[in-house]
């Protein structure tokens, strides 16, 4: 089963979570202006869902201590679905306060990677969630404004703590998340252990049980980012995060482990006549900020370096995205 | 409709080709022993099918000045599939005076790309393909060794010169080789232009209509090479070219052109539980021959950097890959 998009002009959502999950262990700090520089370009390209920041806090992620002007500045773009990742009550306080339109809370499949990561149990942070859902739906009654809730299932394909992660356990995790009031579920595989049997399969049982809108959140770490994306496709997934560059690490730098180049998977959607709503040529010049700012990172992406093929035909009307 | 092998430890088949696609725009004189330490190491790992070099004139690519020498020792390695590149009639003569297993022809489908790297159309391509079948079956009647044929319709994806390639064009290609005696044919995105609907499409197309094996030939130009591969597999494909480290340019150095990743590749199908005969450890440790003889290459792939996932379990049973 696929799912509905509530946008006529796509069929797919990709959204960009270069300026929180790529930024997030990049240790020079990325300045403000850029970062504002990089959303209004990437917007620009059509690119509307970026998750813009975390409230993680600074003292452990400098990296996001300007959360609060990000967003101000990202909300005044316009038609533009502003995300932050909130780790916990307290940042999704923080979340809700700041206007952002969406917030995105992880939760690790793998109990002892959850443990490892936020000392939770995976069931402690759905009752964490719960809390978050009923500090949401008292704001949206006192402001009128509802922040939508992503509950995302990470280590879901695999786990480099405990390896193999049963698809039960995934179900069951989003299924509580789901009852416990989530708008839209995540799958990640975080450490870029997925092939895309397991993509589809997992996939496929997720749409089945959960009637919310799933996104696939895929790493590049063993070269399966875009693959698994065309294997989340084919499986009915409709909602794909993506970074510039395959920021995050490059598989070409020892451990780490990139998101899935942007760019690149847009590029397969296009081809394959899948409207993505982004100017592909565009976007790959969004990559030059991130060159001028970040000099020693190595980006990741063929698109960028080899151009669109002769002739190609992109199925979005570029004519809307350019506006 | 999925196609045979004539192994019964296998599900697929992938074939190196490194030491030709890949090398041959290399200007590093590649030394003749690590051309064999490389296939020796390779066979061990379970690669069995290797296109070893070319007999394109070594005035022209002098990489391939120590083709003989080569096929010599490849020769003797026993359960090989020993294959080399003929760019005309003349380096038919020369591969099976050699004793090669395989000879591999190569047509562009682009007319305009054929005559600017042969100087022939397609179809000339095609009658010399013919004297080519005499050849080999004159010479399989003197010596009783019948060496197998295969036939390649490049660009068959698109081409840097026309853009796109009519799936009619392709086909004609494919049949007219058949027809004259082809024993194989293959499918090459030379130019890493295609997406996996298209290759899906196409790969189903051409599966309809010949009934000779057929190998997909995939370039990472744009990202794309895993998830054609998976495409293709989809489509029915069970012979895969690859190369270890998608040497032959990688998508990081402008205007490279990369084959697929093979060691990422393989690592896509075991993880699908689909048997490549290939030890995927072993496979990784390979890539420290090319590294020494080419310290300024840079070389492509997820796997070797991140290795294997947690407990991951092969398909391929490993004490057999290892004999």
């Amino acid at each position: 089963m696929s799912q509905e998009l509530n946008r006529d002009d796509v069929d797919v959502y990709i959204r960009e979570v270069g300026l929180r999950d790529g930024l997030q262990n990049v240790k020079t700090f990325f300045p403000t202006e850029a970062k504002k520089e990089w959303i209004s370009a990437e917007a620009a390209a059509g690119v509307i869902d970026i998750e813009v920041c975390s409230f993680v806090p600074p003292k452990l992620i400098p990296q996001f201590a300007d959360a609060l002007e990000v967003i101000e500045e990202a909300k005044k773009m316009g038609n533009l679905n502003v995300c932050a990742l909130m780790p916990n009550l307290k940042g999704a306080e923080r979340g809700i306060e700041a206007g952002v339109d969406q917030l995105n809370y992880v939760t690790s499949v793998s109990e002892t990677h959850n443990l490892q990561n936020v000392r939770r149990t995976p069931a402690q942070s759905v009752e964490e969630f719960k809390a978050i859902v009923e500090c949401r739906d008292r704001r949206a009654e006192e402001t009128g404004k509802r922040v939508t809730l992503l509950a995302g299932c990470a280590t879901a394909f695999g786990c480099t703590l405990e390896g193999d992660i049963d698809s039960s356990s995934v179900v069951s995790v989003a299924r509580q998340f789901v009852e416990s009031g989530a708008d839209e579920i995540s799958l990640a595989d975080t450490v870029g252990y997925a092939n895309p049997s397991q993509i589809k399969a997992l996939c496929a049982e997720i749409l089945d049980v959960v009637d919310v809108p799933v996104t696939i959140h895929l790493h590049d770490t063993r070269g399966m980012g875009v693959v698994n994306a065309f294997a989340a496709y084919e499986a009915g997934i409709r909602r794909f995060d993506g970074c510039l560059a395959g920021l995050g690490g490059c598989p070409w730098a020892p451990g780490a482990t990139g998101n899935v180049v942007l760019e690149d998977m847009a590029f397969m959607f296009e081809g394959m006549g899948v409207r993505t709503g982004i100017d592909l040529k565009k976007l790959c010049t969004v990559r030059d900020i991130i060159t001028r700012e970040l000099p020693d990172e190595q980006l990741c992406g063929g698109l960028a370096k080899a151009g669109l093929p002769l002739n190609f035909s992109q199925a979005t009307r570029l004519s809307a995205a350019a506006e």
